[in-house]
Order: structure tokens, then sequence, then C-alpha cells
């Protein structure tokens, strides 16, 4: 059964994807992206990933490195043009990794495709840029 | 006479966007920049700006504060998905505005549309984030 690309279906792809960062869930996150050489991914602060190598090997090193990561989005759009979905959203970060909190604001990028066979929206392109200076704190306890 | 979409009409698109930029000619970066609600910029280092007001009154207010900018593209990579064309490159910037010089690395995801009446493409998406930390110095005459 398959299901035509709609905002509402394009906004739930969105979400899953924070959904499973979130959770650290590695398994999520892998069937989220595109199976495709065509990925593209900048982490705030980071240089550019390409191929699905390189950008699931990034998540496999930040979701060993995180204890807890939280988002708070704002300023959410979400545009369809054919079966290409594109989200523009304020990501407001808070996250505990090595012992320290951290806070971060960024803009990020996401571009999702249509897959017709099986009615899913599938991530291939996330820039995200920080917005503002990030900040650290220990954890005092 | 209408064009179909095709991998070297987009580079040439993305092309003009960078010399509209070097060459500081607002008419061809209006003229570029697609005409809709949907557009979406992030300068590096800047908030992000929507709508086709706010974007363009950027250009307003970088073309009159700018001398001189060149741009040395690296890394560019340039996918079709339907009427949507997406470039990703490696800005490597070189500036000079207000008696100093600039130099940055920025990656950059630009997202074109197909006028299929037109046959041209336009810019409807631009997000630039640094790379690195950009360098300032004064003009020493």
């Amino acid at each position: 059964m398959s299901e035509l690309p709609s905002r509402e279906s394009l906004l739930e792809a969105n979400a899953a994807y924070y959904q499973a960062f979130e959770s650290l869930n590695m398994r999520a996150m892998l069937a989220l992206w595109e199976e495709s050489d065509r990925l593209f991914c900048v982490h705030p602060g980071w240089q550019a990933l390409y191929g699905r190598e390189a950008v699931m090997g990034s998540w496999r090193t930040i979701m060993s490195n995180t204890g807890r990561i939280r988002f708070t989005l704002t300023g959410l759009r979400a545009h369809i043009d054919g079966l290409v979905g594109r989200v523009t959203v304020h990501e407001n970060i808070q996250s505990i990794a090595g012992g320290q909190r951290h806070s971060a604001s960024a803009i990020a990028t996401n571009l999702f495709s249509f897959d017709e066979e099986e009615g899913l929206w599938r991530l291939f392109h996330h820039h995200a840029s920080l917005a503002g200076s990030p900040e650290t704190t220990d954890i005092v306890n």
C-alpha cells in the first residue's frame, strides 16, 4: 500500500529523524537515510560528509559519544517539489557528552526523497550550521 | 524554445550565481533567484532569511558593503531529482570590505528549481556555513 507524498508525511519523516537522534537509535537512523551514494551531511561545525558510509560512520561516532541530546525545534517550514521534500528548521540543542553540558543553536536544511514504491520519505541531505556560539559547562555533581 | 533540465545547465546556473556575486551585479542576482516566497538563504555566520524580500534585501546590503569578492569553488557536486537541482560546493572566499581583507571557507547547499516554461534553473535555497575560522587582516597601503 503506497502513499502519496504529503506535507503531513514529510513532517512525520522529519520528526522521526529527530526522534532517532534523541533516542540514540542507530537502527532507526540507518533506516531513515536513503540507501545511496548521494548522501550529504554537515553536522554543526563539522566538515561536509559525502556518501552513505561516511554519513553513517559519523552517526555511529556521535551516538557512541553522546550521553543525552534533546532538540527544541522552532521556525519549521516544509515544502514539497515533486518527490523532493525540503524542511528548514532552527534546532535548539541541549546535550550531555564527555561529562559536560552543551547548548547550541543551529539552522538545518533537511532534504527528503519520496520513495514511491514504499510510500516513504527518506533523508538524503542534512546541512546544519551553528547560529550563534555554542556554550559548554561542566556538570557539577 | 524550452530546454530539458540537464546537469550541464544546472552547473551553468550555479556558476551564474557566483559570477553575479563576484561582479556585484544586483540585477543578475535579482533575476537568478526564483520569484516566490519559499526563498531561503543563510549567508555564512548569518541567521536564516526567508522570502524574496528578506533575501534580496540581504544581497543589497552585501553588495553595497563589498569592495571585491572572489570565490574558488572546490568539491562541486550536482544532482537532479525531477525539477529540483542540488549543488553542494566548498566556497573558498577572498573578499575586501570595510578596508580589510577577509578570507573564509564555507560549505554551501544550493537548490535550484527548473522552470519548464522558460527552460531555466532558478535558485530558491542557499545555505552556506563556515568551515573553519574566517581570517581578517587590515589592508596596509
